[in-house]
């Protein structure tokens, strides 16, 4: 499978478990010759909006591009919603992570599992439906 | 150009309008495999969220398939947003219809250029920046 056949399998993923627990989400289309910035999932549950930038990695962490990020943060700013990243690790679940909580490392933005079992929140926790 | 391309262009046309008043609005991805309803554009100025069906047409009349307002309706229930159809005729700009004011054929909804003139609302005024 392609790696960009992945990444939509994995959005695609994430799509279900939202609607799963009564969320509207959506993918949304390849900007194609258009220079609007857009997250790669958008969902809502009516109270809540969110703007998700969504990755799957084999690694144990998992670099951004710091214009990828500003984008979905503009993007999120102009539609009000919520900017996260999701990421899934090498054979670990989702962990949903705040943009501010990525560590700067000059070049990038980047997120380690080892910091993602920190800062990060599981699917549940995330939508709120367990309180720590 | 082919059917689909045009349908496409259109919906870049509206989101284009829709970003130059300062909305955020994108493109969903086509359903694919999935079965979840999406409407063709999702829009926001933070204030209202709208979920838009979108379709050009060379003839004077539109009809829409029940299932696809339907789809619509309930995407727009769970996302919270509201549901309209933006159609443009042949040699026409927008209109903004509400689903309301689509005609009931028993088989399927139609709009009419003549009836989009009485019931539609224009770009400008859809925005809310014209006040009839």
């Amino acid at each position: 499978m392609s790696r960009k056949s992945k990444g939509i399998n994995a959005e695609r993923e994430l799509i279900h478990m939202l609607w799963n627990r009564g969320w509207a989400a959506l993918r949304t289309a390849g900007s194609g010759s258009m220079h609007f910035p857009a997250p790669d999932i958008i969902a809502s549950n009516k109270l809540r909006k969110i703007a998700i930038e969504c990755k799957i990695t084999k690694e144990d962490k998992k670099y951004f591009k710091k214009t990828e990020i500003q984008q979905l943060k503009n993007f999120s700013d102009y539609f009000g919603a919520e900017p996260w990243v999701a990421v899934k690790f090498y054979r670990t679940s989702w962990f949903f992570i705040n943009i501010e909580d990525l560590e700067d490392t000059g070049k990038n933005l980047l997120i380690t599992h080892k910091q993602a079992l920190i800062k990060g929140l599981g699917f549940f926790e995330f939508l709120g439906e367990i309180i720590n």
